[in-house]
């Protein structure tokens, strides 16, 4: 009986103590990473341009599309449309329109982001940049790799574009994204330089 | 020693039920939150016109700042600086001079994005729209309160922000971003539109 009860209290104890620890190592792990899991992802987003053939699943694509609608929008006009292209022929067809777009005929997925400039003619570049950009943290933390493709202000990519996904005149597409998994490793680059901060004015 | 060595039992026991609950508790809120911490960030983040008087710690500033870098840049050009404004006077000069920027008169903070026009003609506000992006995100993630106010492309706007500032004819100021911590109870909006996607092609 003594035995049998030591034993239960040293079974409860070495629970007790991995559970905390487990607990208070998770903790340590995130504030090494940067502060937080959001700065850490923002710090860890990289340009991704190879992608593996695996899709990417339908319920990923619609939190990339949940997260780009969470950008703020001047006057809260939200002036965007999304085109999400998975259909080979037309990834193809924008791959081989598009000088910078190569990576298109490898990847499984493209979100092109739109302006609607008869929404916002002022803020529609501002509003759907930051659109692209929740897509873009979004697709690192699903473990994905996207690249931002600037698609406006070349006329002849928007063209490209606009002929490949039949857009109407009113919308301008912003940037294509292709998104997939990647292939090989990829690291972001460290662009902090303190000499971009100025502080109360720029010249003293 | 019967019922000390029980009562060991029982403590210890409880230790370990607690901790497992804990850890248990947290992974549950997390899922529940939406996925992961990233996109349950850009999902809750949103914009915060009213601060309370506590001033915005260094360190904090920092991480804004080098999320701000962490953006994305065409041609990895990088055509962005950044004025970090504190001084009373120049936010109340800018709060008297911006017809939407009032809230100035009582952040503690503000940062000014600017674009480089002759770093990058074509994409500085695309990048600089992704930086700021990057800084409203992260601000959400340090329990910050923050907004995008436009200046570009109001020409009465950028000379107000140009003065104030002393900017260099070739730096445009896009935005500038009152930070500070929330006055009051603010909730993100939910402007999931499922009518603003579309597959494979804009019209069939």
């Amino acid at each position: 009986m003594k035995t049998k009860r030591t034993l239960q209290v040293l079974t409860a104890g070495c629970i007790a103590l991995i559970s905390l620890f487990a607990c208070t190592f998770r903790e340590g792990k995130k504030n090494k990473e940067a502060v937080n899991p959001v700065i850490a992802n923002i710090l860890q987003r990289k340009s991704v341009r190879q992608y593996r053939e695996r899709p990417v699943e339908k319920e990923k694509v619609e939190l990339l599309l949940r997260a780009g609608m969470a950008a703020p929008t001047g006057r809260d006009l939200r002036p965007w449309e999304f085109v999400v292209i998975r259909n080979r022929a037309v990834l193809d067809s924008l791959a081989a329109a598009l000088p910078y777009g190569k990576m298109l005929a490898r990847a499984p997925l493209a979100i092109a982001v739109c302006g609607d400039t008869a929404v916002s003619e002022k803020l529609w570049v501002e509003d759907c940049s930051m659109a692209a950009q929740n897509i873009l943290l979004a697709a690192e933390s699903l473990g994905l790799g996207a690249v931002f493709t600037a698609v406006y202000p070349y006329p002849e990519r928007e063209e490209a574009v606009n002929n490949a996904l039949r857009l109407p005149g009113r919308l301008v597409p912003l940037t294509l994204i292709p998104v997939g998994y990647a292939e090989g490793i990829h690291s972001p680059k460290n662009k902090f330089d303190p000499e971009k901060i100025h502080y109360e004015t720029y010249s003293r």
